[in-house]
């Protein structure tokens, strides 16, 4: 029994995702498919890079992972089976794999007319080629079936943050259900580049000078989130709210 | 391992699709419960009418399509079972199964009670009859052990469009997740209307003489949709909201 | 092949309930987990007791229930293991069990490390701790292995009706998609309460003398909801928005 895992910006009242799904099991029967969510910001490649770097390894070796953000459809963009650690990402060739498609992962575009649906609409390549190439993998399927070796797959540039001598600039990259802001500063990162030096991390007019284990630790709080990046909360609030922060505003970290 | 879609105007938030899972899970273990969506507009028969036509097709054959709209529920209206092509249909008799329902199916009402919960509500038929018959056609269960057969099933009109000499009137059907406007013109209506002579389709302020291939075609973009009707998009944009039109304005062909 | 469900106020947006479901299915792969809602309001403790009660019961004996509606998470408060009349319940001891943990049920805190994640967060439980435990669950493990009995289980206080001379004191509990506003008076108290007497029940300035079978009875009604409670609803629109009642508002019944 194959795994399959969707991440979307479908939202959640058509039927797209469902369509996707009747198409996995027409092929794999036995496909367990999970939404991981079909909540990403329309066309928001970026914000779906950061996401599949977040899940897919809490995943067992063998899921397939499917990515539908995809502005480009229709296009000349590829389609995609990036495969790494034991796992495959199925989905269009525009970034959305930015943190997975590096040396290690084998990259085959889908050009293979038997494993897709008879007939190919121009907008919507997710039930037209995703799935049916999903179900597939999830059955056993090499990659090397789905078509030849891509050696230059688009990656996203500035979604890691910069160091600048005593300086690291980054940003808030998303913001959870909660209001917490989540940043692109992974914990690892921060702690290489204070070693264990005094540090001010800034966000808006708020300044931290060190990180709290739980949500209840201060009104407002600068923490190593569960996701393994800095992140900011406020006690039972909204930080998003409370602070009038947006996505994509900066983070700093001075030593 | 039977397939059985979900789709109803329940909304996210309430535990009722959920229990609906259960019950079918308790009846068949082995049932792979796939949602198509619960955000059908509160009560809007009209819609899921045309989601229904759209996604059932996408399943393998066997799958039972249960669909809750249901604003007559503890009325007199009745529950159905209406086969079709290999798939099985559950929900009320309100119209909902308009597309579905023709000649080429077998209807059935729901009325054996061995094959509803012990005790049955007035207001949560999803639950006490709708699920527990769903659970037991995907086990393999015949529709005609299910209750007497029915010949005048509820149907909706004006559901499609109207041709009046040169012109073809059709309306907006409902809009996407990207706000882009779905028509209740089908795209081989559109070819069988217009029959290669120039046409102008028109709606709102806005004028297209050709059909695009996909959204990045233009600003606005006029296309066969990928569900097989005609649609309406803005490149990068949400239609909706730019050009201000709503569900139920009129779409008109001219040639 | 075991079922678990979830229930969370982790929203749609974020990949938290995808992360817990890959958590599970590395563990158990045969898992069936089902979506019960992700929308309790954030935080509210509350509201996630009045829901586990209300949709338990309808999953089948040998389903593990996990609840993460957590704000003490990191915290002091122990996360538990709730077993009763063949259902097992996983969460924080928060009081979200406090319709389920009695004294026919047996419980247990979850600390036998073997049996969480290898590195536990500060601030998500729900992956490092409930899914393992609940996969683990699922698979048959007893609760005994999990850690010890746990004897004074947090309970929340205030949340059911309070009987005064001949007036039943109840309140409105949550509001569901369609806008009806369900209270925490079940049917069953009120049919003892008032013993077939007449009655008036008040919300708000509206006041009702009799229960009605289905939301058609009349524009405003009352009825015996599918769940067990009274709540209240009008045809063919949104109780809440009419009335502008709110959560916590008094509901009367006078005899």
């Amino acid at each position: 029994m194959g795994t399959i895992t969707l991440l979307t910006d479908f939202g959640e009242k058509d039927p797209y995702a469902g369509i996707m799904k009747g198409v996995i099991l027409g092929i794999d029967p036995s496909a367990c498919i999970v939404d991981i969510t079909h909540k990403v910001g329309p066309q928001d490649i970026r914000e779906a890079a950061f996401l599949v770097d977040e899940y897919y390894r809490y995943f067992p070796k063998g899921t397939v992972h499917v990515v539908v953000v995809d502005p480009g459809v229709g296009g000349d963009r590829r389609p995609i089976i990036v495969s790494r650690n034991g796992h495959h990402f199925v989905g269009p060739d525009n970034g959305v794999f930015t943190f997975i498609a590096d040396a290690a992962s084998e990259i085959r575009v889908i050009e293979n007319r038997n494993f897709m649906l008879p007939s190919i609409s121009s907008t919507f390549h997710g039930r037209d080629i995703f799935a049916p190439a999903a179900a597939r993998l999830a059955r056993g399927f090499y990659p090397f079936a789905f078509g030849r070796q891509v050696t230059d797959p688009v990656v996203l540039t500035g979604l890691n943050p910069v160091a600048d001598g005593s300086t690291l600039h980054g940003e808030v990259v998303r913001f959870d259900n909660f209001g917490n802001a989540l940043t692109n500063i992974r914990t690892g990162t921060f702690r290489s580049f204070t070693k264990g030096h005094t540090f001010e991390i800034t966000i808006g007019g708020l300044s931290f000078t060190s990180i709290d284990r739980t949500y209840c630790a201060n009104e407002f709080t600068c923490l190593a989130g569960s996701a393994g990046f800095i992140e900011f909360g406020v006690f039972q609030g909204n930080f998003e709210e409370r602070t009038g922060t947006h996505k994509g505003d900066p983070v700093t970290v001075r030593i």
